[in-house]
Parts: C-alpha cells; sequence; structure tokens
C-alpha cells in the first residue's frame, strides 16, 4: 500500500509534532496559527541560550530567513546543527533572496552550514539561490513561474536538498523524481505569510515522513492548497479569506485530502 | 455589597488604564487588540531606555517571555522594578517555563528581581517554574490538568504571588483562598496567544483591582471566558473564532458577565 | 484635468511599488497585508547589512517608530538617507511621540538625519513632536483633537514635512495649503495598528505622488477611510471590522473612491 497526504496528515495529527520556529516578526503568528489548525504543536524561540535545547526535541526545524538580523543568523546556525545532530529535519524559506545581497548571503551560509532536507520557495527565491537567472522585486517574484518545474530540479542538485518551489503550480524535486501539486487559490497571494506558512506546514509533514521529504513537502503543499480552495469558498477578500484559511485547515479531513490532493508527476 | 466582574469590567472602561506590555513578538498585536477591545489602553515598548519611564504611569505591567533573548530580559527586570516603586501591579506569563533551561532561569530572575503580583500560566507552565513534577513538551500543556487546584495553591505559596492557572477550568489562588473560573470554549486552545491575551485581560483588571488580585485575576478570567463562550457561537473554526473574540470581548455587558461568570470557592 | 485619488489609486495598481516598511513588531502583519490588499508590495527588512540596498529600489520608505530599539534606529537613519539620495520618499510615524523622552528624541533624530517627505500621526504625537502643548497616555491620542487643523499647519511649517494628522476628520497641510479628509469609521480607533496602516498606505500613494505629497497623504486618508466605512458595513465588531478592512481595501473601484472621497480645503 502507498502513503498518501490523507495517511500522512493522519500521523501528524495523532503525534503532534512539536515545530521548532525560527521565522520572521511579520508572520509569526500566522505560522503558529497554522501550526495548530492543521494539528501539530509550534514553538518559536530564537535566543542562542536555548535554541539548541529546543531543536534538539523538535519535530521538525523551520528556519525563515524573512527579517533577519546577525544574532538571529547565529541562532539559526547553532539551532540548524543541533537539529541535524539529533536527526530532526530542516526546512529553510529564503525569503527575499536575491533582493539584497545579505539575504542571499546568509541562506548561502546556512545551507553551508546546516544539512537542509527541504528549501521552501517561490520561483525568483529558489532561482537565485541555485545561482538562476531571475528577475527579483523584494521579496514577491515576477514572471519566473514559466520555469518553476527547471528551477525545482536544478536548485535540489546544486543545492543537495528537496527544492518546493511554490506558484499557481507548485513543483518539488530532489534532483531525480518530481512532482506537481496543483491545488490552491490565487487569494493566496493577496497575503502576507503564505509562503512562510507553506513552509511551516512543510515542517509538519516532515516531522512525519522523515525519510521522504519529497513526499512530505508535496503532501504539505497538497494539503495548505485543499485548505485554500475551502477558504476561498467562503471568503469575500483576503481578510476573511485569512480567517478562514485557519477554519480549513482546522477542519482539514484525511479522506477528503485523498481525494481532493491534484499531485502528478512530471 | 459585594464586588462583581461587571463592576470591575465598568471601572476598567471609564478608567481605561494604560497596560505596558512587554510580551513575545507572536502575539503582540492579539494582545493589543485584546486590551483594546475589552476597554483598556495598550503600549508595548521594550527599549531600556523607555521601559521605567513607561511602566511607572502603566495601571498594570504585563512581562511574557514567549520570545525571549538577552536585552528583553534586561528591558524586563527594569520595567518591573520602576513598576514596584510606583506601585504599578506586575503580572507575569512564564511562557514556555520547563521547555529549556534558559526560560526556567529567565522567570526565577524575575521572581527574585520583581514583585510580581500574579503569575498567569499553564498547569505545566506553573507546576514547573513552583518545582513540582510537569510533563511539559514545548509551550503546551498535557496531562497536568487534574492537579491544577493543587499547583495553583502550592505555587501561590512558593513563589508568594497569586497563581492564575488556566485550563479546562481555571484555578486562582493566593495560597489560601482559591476560585475556580468555569467559563471558556475549547477553541480558545486551536488559537495561539489566547493564553498570552488571559494574561493581559488579567493586567486589565488588576490595574482596576491593585488591592485584590484574586479577585481581578477571577474576573479576567471569566470576562475572558464569556466572551470566548460569545465568540465560539458564531464561529467556524479557529480563524472566525479569533476574530470573533475581538467582537465580543468589546460587545460584553457588565451585567451579563455579572449573570454568567462561573466563579466558584474551590 | 485635475488628479484624484482614484487616478492615484490606479496608477498604484499598475505600478505596483515596492514599500520598504522599517516599522514596531505589533503591526508589521497588517501594514504589510494593508500594503498587498491595496495593491503594491510591502518588503520588511531592518538589519543595518540591508536597509541601504532595499531603501534605495523602494518606491517608498515608511518608518514607524512604534517598538524601539538601539540597533533599529541605526536602521532607520541608514535606510532614510539612502532613501533621500535615491529620491525615494519618506514617510515617518513617529507612534508614542511624547509618552517618553526616547521616542521624543529619537523622531527629532530622525527628522534631523533624514529629509522626511510626511508625517503621519494623531494629534497629540504630531503636536509633541512640533513642541505644542498636548496631553498624551501611552499612544493614544486624547483631548486635542479640536485643534488638529493647526497642529497639522503648524507642524508642517516647523518641521519642514507635509504633515498627516488623522483622527474623526484627518488634517493635511504643507504648512501653507491644507486639506481635511472625512471619511473613516469609528471602529478604525478599536483596533490595534489602524494609525500604522494609515501611513503604510500613505507610503504607497507618495510612491505613485512623488512630485505631490499633500495630495498623496490626503488620497490615502481619503481611500483608507472609504475602505474602513466599507469593512464597518458588514462588521459586528473589532475583529471582523479588521478582517474585512482587507477585503474593503482589496474590492476598492477607483471610480468609488472618487465619487466617496471627502476631500476639502481646509
Amino acid at each position: 500500500m502507498t502513503d498518501s497526504p490523507g495517511a500522512a496528515l493522519r500521523d501528524l495529527r495523532e503525534r503532534k509534532p512539536l515545530i521548532h520556529q525560527i521565522t520572521n516578526y511579520v508572520v509569526m503568528n500566522e505560522t503558529a496559527n497554522a501550526t495548530l489548525a492543521i494539528g501539530a504543536l509550534p514553538v518559536m524561540a530564537h535566543a542562542v541560550e536555548e535554541v539548541e535545547e529546543m531543536a534538539s526535541v523538535a519535530g521538525a526545524l523551520v528556519l525563515n530567513i524573512g527579517t533577519l538580523s546577525t544574532h538571529w543568523i547565529e541562532a539559526m546556525l547553532l539551532a540548524g546543527k543541533a537539529a541535524n545532530t539529533a536527526g530532526v529535519p530542516v526546512v529553510l524559506d529564503p525569503v527575499g533572496v536575491g533582493a539584497t545581497t545579505f539575504r542571499t548571503d546568509t541562506a548561502k551560509k546556512i545551507l553551508d552550514g546546516v544539512d537542509v532536507a527541504i528549501v521552501r520557495g517561490n520561483a525568483a527565491e529558489v532561482a537565485a539561490l541555485a545561482g538562476l537567472e531571475a528577475e527579483i522585486r523584494g521579496v514577491e517574484s515576477i514572471g519566473v513561474e514559466a520555469g518553476a518545474p527547471t528551477i525545482a530540479r536544478t536548485a535540489a542538485r546544486r543545492l543537495g536538498v528537496v527544492a518546493s518551489v511554490t506558484g499557481p503550480v507548485d513543483h518539488v524535486s530532489d534532483g531525480t523524481r518530481a512532482l506537481a501539486v496543483a491545488n490552491g487559490d490565487p487569494l493566496l497571494a493577496t497575503i502576507t505569510g503564505s509562503g512562510c506558512m507553506a513552509s511551516t506546514i512543510t515542517g509538519c509533514f516532515a516531522a512525519v515522513r522523515r525519510e521522504a521529504p519529497v513526499a512530505a513537502a508535496a503532501f504539505a503543499l497538497a494539503a495548505f492548497g485543499v485548505a485554500a480552495e475551502d477558504a476561498a469558498q467562503a471568503a469575500e477578500g483576503p481578510g476573511t479569506f485569512h480567517a478562514r484559511l485557519y477554519d480549513a485547515l482546522y477542519a482539514l479531513a484525511p479522506d477528503a485530502l485523498d481525494e481532493r490532493a491534484n499531485i502528478d508527476d512530471a
């Protein structure tokens, strides 16, 4: 019997993994709420005095460089190494890579110092990280969607990670295998932190599928995408969509997820 | 004539006390909005250059260690001492105490350096702080609910504070007197920051009941719990519950609060 | 043909300017979402290593001193100077000026070191910044509304900026010309960050009306106010109003804005 996103979601809700997140100020509340809504437990901790202790006992560690400063980078490196030692999977969200030298350098420093399991970003960010040409505008990605499958495959090979590139269609690859996930809703692009939430949900699934990061990444994006589809049904714009996104993550049924997940070999 | 939560709420809305909060990044927006919704005025300030000036003129000071770092601890100590000098009640929320040594040490350092009026936490956090056995998992409390009344009473005695232990039923004690508050809704556990909001509302009531911290803590939890009951009525999940929680705090009528508050001597 | 708020909104949505925000922890998510909802692109970055690079390519820079600390002030000064060099308009939100010496000194330091185009604050904040008498209570403004037109005009002259003073009626002045904007809803005062969002929307309009900061400030407040009026229609309190405010900003039609904007020469 083969694995499925619904089966992983069932495991997640049963095990309630602790997801340690060192993330940006803008989305901390949102990613913590998304973690709770899907059925895991969030913890935010960034002090160098405690990140190793926290990361070691976590189910997954999510590093997000959306609002960097020097002592946070130090904490990310310490936490990442402790996670590696403890066998805890690490997800990196390279927010805004390519927009400034500092962000690009920091993401590379993390990839150099930490064994990252999954990089989740938009096409422009992942392309920039992999040294592919890309037009970047702040932290928003413009005009590189067409190349997303290639970007995912190439980034995975060059960086030695599972690359999870989100967009109208999401593309996940370990450099060899590639999956396309066609769930979601355009309203996701109208709220800040939807990408960061996708990274957090990726961490939640990685915690219960450590041995299968490609599947974990694809299952996570399918779950998040199906929830977004449900939220969009009842929404009247970005604000009500945002509130209903947590309702939908919380209400997401494993069987419905299996029926509606649109994951294909690419 | 005896005091009541509705009478305290009336005073709060008339006096509009300034609630100085040095709290974690995850919930700042949420606790500020809860402060406004119940009828008080929030101010967030954490710079060592200004916390003493701000705390001195506040109606209450709320210290929350949810996302610590070194210079924030210094600010909490300075603010706490300034509040003590000015006679401003201090509420401590020991988020995640027991999860890492750093958090436990920091909470103890605050209790050593500052005269804390009320400690508001979940059973596991308050138990850890008081040196009682407890199973801790991140910042979520699991399996210690049964012992909550004992934890509240013992923590109050050992720490020399009013202990306010929230859970399915809340328990407030000064070591001698004990009150149980049976308001609230299970949806509170599905959003991040509901505990932090309970601490902030505790600060709001402490500002208008300085001389009666046990009553202030119980009144606050009854008010927050009744609002949660109202929010749950119209909610379809965690996200819409969260939005409606502010609606309900704002709409909470003193008379209805007095009728529905479920506070008993324990 | 004369300019109009609707014409500016059309330009904004077509050009999608990048709005670099160095703002407070409490409202970062809110101002980022407001930026997206109106049609621009937000980026939050505060590291001294990257703020100059980011501010130089932005459409506008918004500085907000709501939760200060020393290294953030340094970043604000660096970003502001880089914005000036690149011709990028700078909006300053002096949150809580007058409440502590540290905030007043910091706002003045920014005004000394950076050529600020627009200062957006409440009457008490702008009055304190301009050295006018004002009663300040935390970050909330009380009892100085009557003098708002005079405060706007005087502050503009003394500080050499466009002063944008929000309240029940908003007043915008460059010291000579003065506009009154009578849009909005009392529910704005029940959520935290509504002033900060007004500053961010001001930045969005300043990005497409660099040569006309008085018009930019007035157009922004009209747009934000009309959206608040729409959100209030469907709201049941502060929480649902907050969610619907983003819906309304997103749905705001340029023609409707032109019809409903209530901007008068004062």
